[in-house]
């Protein structure tokens, strides 16, 4: 065995579910899945019950989940011919009669979660449908997916997607919600699948070339514009690793690297940053010696995959305007809790008062007549004078202090996400220097990834 | 006549040189010719001097001076199979009898200038070649030139070219010296006689497309690669107008516009604009609220032609830099009288002592692992942290002053004029923020030209 197999085998020893994890498991499910029956029978057409099963679906259905995540994902499947609304309607009903104390959640269609002999139990419906590409929702396709898994993941291969998460939850690149942008459990298994083992799936990933393709079925029918393809066995238009950034992936390869070189179980166990204190972060700012500013506002209510690209669109909207206003943005990055922080670092917190502004070369005549004329009169502006063959001005820069701009409606021009853009309307604040350090209270994780950033 | 014809007769009014001034420059140029053929006679070997002649060259050869230019350049042309040394030394001989007051100058090789009856003459050995492209050295060209241009510079056009001179002068293009990177007195003097007049000239230079190529005698042989091509109708290969900056051929094109448009004697007129005080620099200053830094050192021992191009590579390097550096240099210019200074107007006095240091995509395997091994365990980088498909690190800034960088040996690390450099080893002086303005006393004129810039 090498080095490398034998951290594999001690980092499952630490993982993998026990005996008992899975016997309570398995009696849990059982019963869930007699309830759902009895509900099925008990509370519907008997045509529509007739033609409903359930399902088993998820890690847990496939001996890939880590010791103590304890979640139960049953679907409901009903026949094609139900219409969207009777759909919903019967799955909250059976929902409700199997877990009377769950609650209602919205994804495509409402569905009942709750809690159940201690574990996290999603009752699902979904259509019945012909194949993986007829799908007429998402979770539509996760029977296919369920499926196409049970037959090829063997006991190893399962205790080699367990490995292959644990490093991937390890080093924050598991997970395919928009706040990740990481690799979802989905992903994980058919990789490990592809490779024949996550030993063999590591040494590969250090040495990828991106874009990386993988096409099991050898189906797919497009191109995808990603980082990583993993074509979908069950539906051949799909790149399962659509949602994983260009970061993850390097990241990936990254710590693929770093086990292949120096096998270690610790790196699969890197646990959550300690919180930063105030004090650490004034220490960190007077180091950096930057201007850190932040737009602190209320969170807007929304689930994670609808606040983090929208958090992310106002970053990107805003640093990308304090560059082209010429305050050079060294770093920036958003977090949410109750509030919601865009926190950019300046270069340069103030600038003069004037900006070069060039105008056309002299000889294209129309164009720079036009620009001659437009600042000749102008008492505002330096020039026009000529430099190598083109016209300049110097003019008044309409933003001088970064922070005065992130506290003007200029901000309003910028694009924004429309659920921050309505709640920066309503009021924010911005906070400058070292009234920054105060986010330790609310943020002191976040804080601590962004001063002191890992691969 | 249109209003444009009637400007060009009102300039050439003033700037024509009169009758008495043509009869005693006339008179003046009789009495010298006949003192070097005397001398020619007198002082040299028999041989030499039977294949000996004077030359008149220049504006007052051709009547294309400007009232009040009192040059008279008269060429001693010898048979080309006098040696190089022995020329140079009937060159002295000859000049030293004919202005026993002169002074001895160097250009390609010696030659005495001196005045005479108010006139400043000099008298330039040249040797007496086949043509144009047989010359020993460039002043050779010169009786070719004069041949070339005798012929064709009518009276009327040798108004038009003291016209088209004057307008030049007034905003500074006019001289082929490499401080001013302007039309040379024979440039200006082909264009006329290309066009038949300043005006064609004016009207077609307002729409000129460069580059911009003519080839009087339809033989050139090579490719230039300048905005103005003009070629030596004496010369196949050489462009005329070689020296001529891209900046002097826009503000050509800029002020023949104007005067096309609105036909008016000022512009020919402009005069050299009065100092700026002190008060007046901290004024500019304040308003622009940039960090002007000077360096200010004693001007090397250079003449004209060989002090620009080192300034202007030393200001050239040295802005590079502080660009590079990340201060953001909005302007720069070079100038010198007894002292030399560079000047930088900033847009950032001081910068974080960190900066963004992106390494390769992590997927270019040995690159990648070559910068992680790099920077992991320096304790003085934040990172390296993983963005987009790169590593990156925040490293320490070398420079984080641009007064700090211009008073360190750093500057030397940079491509500075040879003479400058060396001027700068024996010692310097920065000057930052309103320091500046003590520069008005020296350069005034120049401030004053730098602060209120015009095409």
């Amino acid at each position: 065995m090498t080095e490398l197999e034998a951290v594999v085998a001690r980092v499952d020893e630490r993982v993998a579910p026990d005996a008992a994890e899975r016997e309570r498991l398995a009696a849990a499910v059982d019963e869930l899945r007699t309830r759902v029956e009895r509900a099925v029978e008990a509370e519907l057409p008997s045509e529509v019950a007739a033609g409903t099963d359930v399902l088993q679906v998820g890690s847990t259905a496939r001996g890939t989940w880590l010791a103590g995540d304890r979640d139960i994902d049953l679907f409901v499947r009903f026949p094609a011919d139900v219409d969207r609304a009777a759909l919903e309607r019967y799955g909250l009903v059976v929902g409700r009669a199997v877990l009377p104390e769950g609650h209602e959640e919205y994804a495509e269609h409402p569905y009942v979660t709750g809690t159940f002999e201690g574990f996290d139990v999603d009752l699902v419906p979904c259509y019945d449908v012909e194949d993986a590409s007829q799908t007429r929702s998402a979770v539509d396709r996760t029977p296919f997916h369920n499926a196409y898994l049970t037959e090829r993941i063997t006991p190893a291969l399962a205790r080699d997607v367990r490995v292959f998460k644990r490093l991937l939850k390890a080093v924050g690149a598991y997970g395919s919600n928009l706040r990740t942008r990481g690799f979802s459990g989905y992903l994980t298994e058919l990789l490990v699948v592809e490779y024949g083992g996550v030993v063999p799936l590591l040494e590969a990933a250090a040495d990828w070339q991106p874009p990386v393709t993988f096409d099991p079925e050898a189906h797919g029918t497009r191109d995808h514009d990603d980082p990583l393809v993993v074509v979908d066995p069950t539906d051949p238009a799909r790149n399962v690793a659509a949602v994983c950034s260009a970061a993850n992936v390097a990241r990936l390869q990254h710590y693929a690297r770093d086990v292949v070189d120096d096998p270690r179980t610790e790196l699969f166990f890197r646990g959550e940053p300690a919180p930063l204190d105030e004090q650490a972060v004034r220490d960190h700012l007077e180091r950096r010696g930057t201007t850190p500013l932040a737009v602190r506002f209320e969170a807007p209510d929304l689930v994670d995959d609808q606040l983090y690209p929208q958090l992310r669109k106002s970053l990107n909207g805003l640093g990308s305007e304090l560059d082209r206003l010429g305050f050079g943005v060294l770093r920036a990055e958003a977090c949410a809790d109750d509030h919601a922080v865009l926190l950019f670092e300046v270069e340069s917190a103030t600038l003069p008062a004037v900006e070069r502004h060039e105008g056309p070369p002299v000889h294209v005549r129309s164009h720079a007549e036009g620009f001659f004329e437009a600042y000749v009169d102008d008492e505002g502006v330096y020039g026009p004078f000529i430099d190598d063959d083109r016209y300049v001005v110097e003019r008044s820069r309409e933003w001088t202090v970064a922070r005065v701009f992130l506290e003007s409606d200029a901000v309003f021009d910028v694009a924004l996400g429309k659920h921050v853009e309505s709640v920066l309307e309503e009021g924010y604040e911005v906070l400058a220097g070292a009234e920054v350090a105060t986010l330790a209270e609310e943020f002191g994780v976040e804080l601590r990834t962004y001063f002191e950033p890992q691969p």
